[in-house]
């Protein structure tokens, strides 16, 4: 998965070992697994060469990142203008996550 | 890697299979490698859920996708506060980009 870090969010990571990102969409600190259990539990974290990107290795609780269900948010492949579905699927979203 | 697509830059990309990305600081397209010959072919590409970023596997010419020399951005792991370099150096940049 690729999501927005701001500095809360960072040191947040550092600090419980947990992934948290920042939503811009709804401009708040977000601990990833809060609503679906699937925490991430931080491995290694990786700094890249201008020092606006980071790569969290995780133990990806419940084995799904995507809110999909999909274990990647990658799950989608690009074959020659067809797309198929690359990713094993490990939940159902609409059993997750409660309807409003 | 992370780099910054646009329309123009993902169209080139699929139209060339060479991966093609928008520079934001020089507000232009930039092939990969168009300077340092490090060209990525692409071998793979992958979407995410949102449909707002791409992972592209390539095969990576020269064997370093990084204009600092290491084969990855993600050099360098931050272990307990520290910073430590982790990934392979294949050249040194003085020698393949020329001085202004």
């Amino acid at each position: 998965m690729l999501a927005f870090m701001n500095n809360e969010s960072w040191n947040k990571t550092l600090e419980t070992g947990k992934a948290h990102f920042f939503s811009r969409s709804r401009n708040k600190l977000w601990m990833k697994g809060e609503s679906s259990g699937n925490v991430q539990e931080i491995k290694e974290i990786l700094i890249d060469c201008d020092e606006d990107s980071v790569v969290l290795k995780v133990n990806q609780i419940g084995d799904s990142a995507c809110h999909t269900g999909y274990r990647s948010c990658f799950y989608r492949q690009l074959d020659n203008g067809k797309i198929k579905i690359v990713s094993k699927k490990i939940f159902e979203p609409g059993e997750r996550y409660g309807k409003a």
